[in-house]
Formats: structure tokens, C-alpha cells, sequence
């Protein structure tokens, strides 16, 4: 079966700003099966993530830029339509890393195959998937998070960060949640139940704030956002506090990024900073799997989701996405 | 017995800047045995270290600033002249925290006792003693570094510096050595065998230096100096290196910090970042005594001192030392 499958290109790379409609391009190309092993996919729901962003430049990096001109990919959950492998059979749920489009061809190789519990499908672009193992690996395998610490995390309402609340709350820390938006604190003091949430673009002076909010200092930062906001906390950080950097939205469409000034207080409270890239543990999915399943059986979880209806309009929703806009996961229904 | 201990005091905090003769005091005071398991100590050598400097201020930090017009502490080495204690006797040599003085008394539980191997007595405030005890820590506890790796370590021929280079040759890794005159390349070359020295000053641009000396990157960095080196190192990292920060001799008399503009490779690369200090592991000494023993038994490790004569000239060698003078330990004999 020939069909026309619709995706979304990236015309030009963008070194700074907020990407906007005008970078992308909608484009229709024909695509069939035509070799043993291949699956033809109906993506149902795509995911859009903040590290997307890196890939609109041209510069070196973890993951390889964009190809202009040529269908981005990322994260999605589709259903086989027409198959060539022994298996995945048509009607299976997959999950792909071949986003940005309605319909693709691909090897079997590049699909995995769900067995949902009982959450709605696209759960798995959310708490379990992508996401919500990006903020279990971050607190666990990287930051080794231990009960009843303070923990602080920033783009709290986010899809990583609402996640990543939850999870020190299961863990039996208190948990302090910095957002954007007064309408994202509410949700986050009365549905995530965090001890304390707070506006941050209300907020003067952080390191004052942080002070009074919570004098005895953070033993975890789970940092999305980089930046300023970084080196505020990284002067109210206990002793042999853990820093885990998990994104820098502050700084990505930043021209030029804003200098740490306060490296002495790692050194004097023997602080601990570490990078991680959810890529390198795609593997080490089963106690992930294992124990969010159990929680969310439980009822231990919540998560929103932003759905933006229509593949054409993923640009937008990615530019909405940067600003902040989203509560919860961004995914684009098609 | 009734003696006149001669001590060096602090006259008033010094906020920035180096500090020089002006902020000091020699003071004499009568001191004496009064009580059950006191010893009265001729220290023998003094360390003055670059820690130091931070307790000139009166900000609080991870060890207590001096207390104005009081003997300061810090490392020395002395021998027993008479004692109350059951532990102690006349004539043994002593390891203390009671430096910047000539003589004092104390209880005997500030004392240790050392029973030297076949070295000069004032080895036990140099690779036996704090400074070596610094390089083993930040290398093996704290970066857990491993056989084979690209190490780079900054004030290389510093009293903590050398030994670092030597600890890691021993593990078979590759040295890269940084210090701030030609003398002391050559001596990290000729007599450390480290894989390379130069002199950073004479560096135009440290990071297109690092790439042409040391294309691949480094997998670990032992920082003694912080800004905007540290930067420069940050953009030659390779994938999931790790740096320990030990100290930051080049931020010390700073009025300003420099800030760390590239956080974002700490994410894109996996760093590890971790500060450490060296009072925080003062009771783990029995495998780094061990190791260290063995090494100076094998000929294997090589060290220099530069001896100032006299408690009252201590001042200036601090003084000396912040600004690199020393090759290195910076040690002053009575």
C-alpha cells in the first residue's frame, strides 16, 4: 500500500531565539513497504521535548543536529498498519523514535512494542516513557537520592520536573517546587501535593527567598533550567549537597549564557554537580518499568498533559513548549 | 618549667587582596604545664598552606576564620619536651594543629605520635602528611580515578600539585602538568616525568592550547585554581570526565569571581563535578599511609620544600606561597 505520508522539516538552522512556524516546513511524500522485516506506523500521538532545541543548530553536540529538509524524529507511539516482520503484527501498539510525522516506513529493529497497563496510551510518552525515565534516572541512578532530603526542583510542573516531584515525595523528601505560572503552583500544591511551590518570575531575589522559604538549605537540586537560577541555589545548597543537571532551559535560546559565579561554595560545601543524558540509559528501562507501573497502579501519580491536535501544528506547539506555556507533557495528538 | 612560647597572630581580617607582613603580629606569651595529660611541644617545622587564606577572613566558611590577636593553628611538627601524659614521652615527635608558634601545651589528645620511616622528620607535613593525604583523597576517594586515564592537574608543582602528578603516574595514567614558571616545567619534567608541563602564563589560549597539546581531552581534572582555567578546561573535557576541585588559588585574593560560562558542557558531556576537603577524611589515613610509605620506600615519589627560617619570617612565606614563589611545600623550620 502506497500512502502519503505528511512530516515536518527544518528549513534553516536556528543559532539563537525561539524557533518559530516560519523555521518548518510541512511536506508530503509517498511511502510504501518494500523489504522484508519493514513495518509501516500510523503515529497516533508525538512527543515534543525541550532537547529538541539543540538539534535546531548546527553546532556539535550529544545527539547529531536535525538533517534540514529531511523528517526530524524524536519519541512517538503509533499502531502497525502493515507489516513485512514476523514480529510486529498490524494492530500492535509500537513506540518509535521516528516523530514529526503522521505515517513512516521502518525495520522492525526501530520499533519496540507495548504492552499497556491500564493508562491511557500515551502514558507512554509521558511517566513511562521518555520522560518520566529521565526523571527516575536522574534522582536514582545519578543523584542516588536517599529519604527524607530536601529536595528542590525547578520547571516543577514540567513533564520531567511534575515527575520527578513525585517521585521524592514516594521517596519520603520534602519536595519544593519552582514553576512559572501562579495557575502551575496551585496545581502542584493541591494535586502533586509538593511542600511548598512558589512563582518564580514573582520572586525578586531567589537566594533570599530560598532563605526564608526554607532556611536549613536544599540536599538535592534537580535542575532543568540552568542559568541564574542555578547559581542561586547553588549558594543555598547544605553541605555535601547533590546538584543533578538535567536540561538548561533558561539558557537555550539564550545568546550568551550567564556565568557561575559561586564555584567556591562547591568546593567549601563539597557539593556534587553531574550532567546525564536520559540517552545513555535507554537500556536500564526494567526497574524504571517495574516501579512506575507500581505507582501508578496505586495511584501514587498524577501527570497533565498540553495536547495540541494536528501534526501541522507541532511547530508551534515546540515554540509554546520553550516559552513555558504546556503544564505537563506537550504531545501532539494526530 | 616556665617558657616563653612566641607565637604569630592575626591583627585584623583581610577581606581581598594578599595578605603581607602589616597584617601580622609576633607575640610573646609564658606558657607552662598545669595540668594531667598536658604536653608542653617545641614544634620543629610549620606548614603554611593556601587553605589558610580563607581563615583571613572573617566569612563564614568550612573552618572557622582565626580569632584576631590569638595563635593561629595548622599543621606542624614537634617533639615532646615535657609531658603529664602516659602516652608521651620526652623526646617523642609529634604531629599537631598548633602551628604559627614556637612552643605550646596542649592536652595530649590534640597530639599523634609519629613513628617516622626512613625520611626527614618534616615528610609527615608533606606527602605523608596533609598535602599527600590531599593528592590520594581527591585522586582515589573522591575521583575514583582509574588506570590509563588523561589527567590534568593546575599548580602541578604545588606541595599538593606534585604529588598528584606522582600518584597518578603511578596508576599509569598520562600527565598533563600546568604551574607558572619555567624552573618548575623543567622540574615536572626532568625530575617528575609527568607527559607534559608548561607554564600557563606563557599560554595565550588555554583552550586552543589543550586542543593542540591534548587532542582527545582530558577524562579528569585536579583543579587547584578554579576561574577562568577551570573554564578552559570545562570546554576540553571529553564524555563523563570528572574534575575534583581541591582548591582555587587563583580566585583567593580575587576581589570578583569569575564566572563559569559553559555549564552546558557539564550537561552535553556528563561531568562530574565534586568539591572535597581534606578535613572531612582525617580519620581515613591507614591506606593512604600505607600506599605513600611504600611508594617514598620504592624511590618511586620525589618531592621539594622551600624552607623559610624562622616563626617570625612565616608571614612572609604565606605571603610568598599565594603568589607561587614556592616550589613545593611551603615549610617553615624554627
Amino acid at each position: 500500500m502506497e500512502i502519503l505520508s505528511k512530516n515536518i522539516v527544518l528549513k534553516d538552522y536556528i543559532p539563537t531565539g525561539t524557533p518559530s512556524t516560519k523555521n518548518f516546513n510541512v511536506r508530503e511524500i509517498p511511502i510504501k513497504i518494500s523489504k522484508d522485516k519493514e513495518v509501516l506506523v500510523k503515529n497516533l500521538w508525538i512527543s515534543v521535548d525541550p532537547y529538541m532545541r539543540t538539534r535546531m543548530t548546527d553546532r556539535k553536540n550529544y545527539i547529531p543536529p536535525f538533517t534540514l529538509n529531511e523528517p526530524m524524529d524524536g519519541s512517538a507511539i503509533g499502531e502497525v498498519i502493515e507489516t513485512n516482520s514476523k514480529i510486529f503484527s498490524k494492530g500492535d501498539l509500537v513506540y518509535s523514535f521516528c516523530g514529526w510525522r503522521d505515517y513512516f516506513v521502518t525495520n522492525e529493529e526501530n520499533l519496540e512494542k507495548i504492552k499497556p497497563i491500564d493508562v491511557p496510551i500515551q502514558a507512554y510518552l509521558g511517566p513511562l516513557g521518555f520522560t518520566g525515565h529521565t526523571a527516575y534516572v536522574g534522582l536514582f541512578n545519578i543523584g542516588n537520592l536517599q529519604p527524607e532530603k530536601t529536595v528542590l526542583v525547578s520547571s516543577a510542573a514540567g513533564a520531567v520536573g511534575s515527575m520527578v516531584c513525585q517521585f521524592a515525595k514516594i521517596m519520603g523528601c520534602k519536595v519544593i517546587a519552582s514553576t512559572g505560572t501562579d495557575e502551575k503552583v496551585e496545581w502542584l500544591k493541591n494535586e502533586l501535593l509538593v511542600d511548598h511551590a512558589f512563582n518564580y518570575k514573582k520572586v525578586e531575589n531567589l537566594v533570599l527567598y530560598f532563605k526564608d522559604k526554607c532556611p536549613d538549605g536544599f540536599d538535592f537540586y534537580f535542575d532543568n533550567v540552568g542559568g541564574e537560577f542555578l547559581e542561586s541555589v547553588i549558594y543555598r545548597m547544605k553541605n555535601f549537597g547533590k546538584i543533578v543537571i538535567c536540561g538548561r532551559i533558561s539558557q537555550m535560546n539564550a545568546t550568551s549564557p550567564t556565568g557561575l559565579k559561586n564555584m567556591a561554595h562547591v568546593l567549601v560545601k563539597r557539593l556534587t554537580i553531574r550532567g546525564f543524558l536520559i540517552f545513555d540509559h535507554l537500556k536500564d528501562r526494567a526497574k524504571f518499568e517495574k516501579d512506575v507501573s507500581k505507582w501508578i497502579k496505586e495511584g501514587k501519580l498524577q501527570w497533565k498533559e498540553t495536547v495540541v491536535q494536528g501534526l501541522e501544528n507541532s511547530p508551534e506547539a515546540f515554540a509554546n513548549l520553550l516559552e513555558g506555556k504546556n503544564i505537563g507533557k506537550m504531545l501532539i495528538k494526530i
